[in-house]
């Protein structure tokens, strides 16, 4: 029951800025619309001053794109504005999509300024998608990266997403879930997203189970009759060293054990979790029950897990959600949307954005990334941003330099070289299929395994190195000479 | 075109946490899924450390309720787990809603500890719709109760919701744009929210279609051929001072004027917007254009806004994106569901959930909402949470007490007494019409009009009683000292 589609459901082309469509109309009403534009999506910075961050949202990025229509509501609507030339509305009746579109795989770590969308086509399309591309591949990418940072905090332990209830909206409950499974969960609690992308739903019960029952133990004892195979406990709804832990040991041996079975686990949901970990671990081990799992999950992040661990506690898996699902530390990936080229009677002419922020000034051209992995130790080196048609032979020696800093140059050998994007549509037809979402979580771990631990650390990582090949880098020059 | 539907578009039921069919099941296996339980929904802090929140999402959360089903598809995906009893997923498939449920108006100032949604039903169905409640009312709540502190910051200024491109999915653009349009804001750019909910969307071009164009000036004058009327230019793609503004000075007087029209504005998207603004000012108005409206969109949220107002910035209105449709200073609004009661013969029977940390104890009880209000200033002074059908007679003084510090009293005089939970689902049927948004914003912004200003500021607002009534209190004292 894969991929069963949440953008096709409902049609989106018309979640779409405002401007996207004015613009449109201006183009047509100019005769350009069909002057054939470059747009690349990239972002500024990667969040929690991270060292890298892992591309995510490309199989919704593709169902939108092939479902772009405009019903006759919609053009009921933009008529009813009385703005737009029914040219306008005639060519968003007859809309088929014509452009060429490269993106970076799902579950690659992603660098800033490097194109992780590329848009050719005619400007007038290539322009209407920007909202979509850029909400798509921002929360993706946003909770994939946010989840992976956690699981690296966990060191091991299984972290699984809790977060739907405090999700930003229903896509954001189900669509992060799937980024979090990239970034390295288990698992989740929210039941839609095991139907649908066959991520293990998991979850047992809450307090208000244990609220029922007359008692603690009854409750308990009760859950266990039912699910003697997997019995996992919720011990705080009163007190969980007093009551909740002994309840669920005398559980165990009063139900559990006898009906042939092990017990699973406990589960601390508020409370000094270090401490009540510890003493958990002990109660459990001298009850003999060194196999029962302990899980905690109280607004955790990378940071309190981190801590936990540094304290000692006794924690094997981590339920972690709205600081998860909402990336709370820090809740935006700035992806943007910015016109690199267009073309003049079949020739590319590059543009630029100039800014006061050097940071903001946009890198012209139609471009591929190449990544510099060393033969010796399969460990990412570089990314190199290219022309689009420009190759790096890794038969041989490959000078890098830093793009603003042009004196830092460093000489590259015995490596090998991987493009980055792949086409995803050519003239408007779909031309890759999506992994599903096992297949892409584990090339995620495959790829973040290239990266040095440097990269991968949380305070002041290594930046890693994003450079322009010279002929990428003359043309940037060349244009902001002549803008300035 | 108001209202349609983006809950019903795809069923939900199955955005759900796990835990609920498991415990489901559980009840059903111990023949207790008809007893009758109560829940509320309540929060336990406001974001931001702010005065007040804002109630919104009820509209959707109707929607849910109402398509609540399970086809064979969720059958088949239970049956495969091998862990559900087939009297359970009969019930699934015969599902029928039987609850009632109370909600508290959506754009209702909202406080912490008040039950904001209550459901009363059997306790395997109140269960279930735990993650969507929380889900739907959390998330509009909190975008609704952000837009307004950053529409406060404006001081009367027009706010525009512009976050789409960075939101955390879909429904987060569409159905957060909603929740900023009653909070405050006065249009959004996004498409889709206009064509659906009838809230404006406006824009104009982004810095593409000046790119698109040989100069700056050609494109400027390209697009106000096309807009004459509606002539808002963006001026920093190149620089703002040398280039943007002058030329959109030439346009207006060799394109707008000619034409007839008065042109409308400018807006500044990056740079030092309190000095770009005041700068721009000088030169429109030195250029015959004192009408020209000027909007800074960059990054944007309350103390951004706040600090360019206190610079003398010369801003008619804001574009606000990201860090609105995030919530970015707390993207999170901590709603929870706790079960309150459950009903033995009849009986109602309050339940209690215990906690080493004194605000996460629960409030027993099937409760109401009242809040009382100034007879001369038409001011709130007060809300009590009372029982559900106790009455408060506001003919005769009432005293208010701290719910902790029980010996701060106050005498209440001269009030008049509203309910705030309206009941939306009697036995599982819809009696609740939402209003639309229109109607809803206007509500909202009376509502918030009956808040002291000492509630609405942004530092150390004054905290605004939230008291018990006095029966309700003695429920919960006396649970309290059962359990220790």
């Amino acid at each position: 029951m894969n991929k069963i589609d949440w953008v096709d459901k409902k049609n989106l082309t018309m979640l779409a800025d405002f401007y996207e469509f004015t613009m449109g109309n201006g183009y047509i009403q100019n005769g350009i619309e069909e002057k054939y534009a470059y747009f690349d999506m990239f972002f500024r910075s990667i969040p929690d001053n991270g060292g890298f961050a892992i591309m995510a949202g490309v199989e919704q990025l593709i169902e939108y794109l092939k479902n772009l229509k405009f019903n006759n509501e919609d053009i009921a609507y933009f008529r009813s504005k009385n703005i737009f030339s029914e040219e306008f509305l005639d060519y968003l009746r007859d809309f088929e999509f014509k452009c060429d579109v490269w993106a970076v795989p799902e579950g690659t770590p992603i660098f800033p300024q490097e194109p992780i969308v590329i848009v050719r086509g005619p400007v007038l399309q290539a322009q209407l998608v920007e909202t979509m591309i850029l909400l798509t591949v921002n929360h993706q990418s946003l909770i994939a990266t946010k989840t992976n940072r956690i699981v690296r905090a966990a060191k091991g332990r299984q972290v699984i997403e809790f977060g739907s209830r405090r999700a930003q909206g229903y896509e954001a409950a189900i669509l992060g879930a799937r980024a979090a499974y990239i970034g390295g969960c288990i698992g989740t609690a929210n039941t839609i997203v095991d139907r649908d992308f066959d991520i293990p739903a998991l979850g047992t019960m809450a307090h208000s189970w244990i609220q029922m029952f007359p008692t603690e133990l009854d409750s308990f004892k009760a859950y266990a009759k039912v699910y003697p195979d997997n019995c996992y406990l919720l011990v705080d709804t009163y007190n969980t060293l007093r009551d909740g832990i002994p309840n669920a040991i005398k559980t165990f041996n009063e139900v559990v054990l006898p009906l042939g079975y092990r017990p699973k686990g406990i589960r601390i949901d508020s409370g000094d979790i270090a401490y009540l970990s510890k003493e958990a671990r002990k109660m459990l081990d001298e009850a003999g029950f060194p196999d029962c799992t302990i899980m905690a999950s109280s607004s955790l992040d990378e940071y309190t897990i981190r801590d936990l661990i540094n304290q000692g506690a006794k924690i094997d898996s981590f339920g972690v959600g709205e600081r998860l699902i909402t990336a709370k530390s820090e809740p935006i990936f700035n992806g943007v949307y910015k016109l690199t080229a267009m073309e003049e009677e079949g020739k590319i002419v590059p543009k630029i954005k100039i800014s006061e922020n050097v940071g903001k000034i946009t890198t012209p051209g139609f471009k591929q990334i190449y990544r510099l992995y060393s033969r010796d130790t399969n460990k990412a080196i570089a990314d190199v941003i290219t022309l689009h048609d420009e190759e790096i032979n890794d038969n041989k020696p490959y000078e890098i330099f830093h793009p603003l800093f042009t004196w830092k140059r460093k000489k590259v050998e015995n490596f090998y070289a991987r493009k980055l994007l792949v086409q995803i549509f050519d003239k408007g037809e779909n031309v890759y299929d999506s992994p599903n979402v096992h297949d892409i979580k584990k090339y995620c771990n495959e790829q973040i395994d290239t990266l040095w631990d440097e990269v991968k650390r949380f305070e002041k990582p290594h930046e890693y190195f994003v450079d322009l090949s010279q002929e990428l880098w003359n043309i940037k020059d060349e244009l902001l000479k002549r803008h300035k």
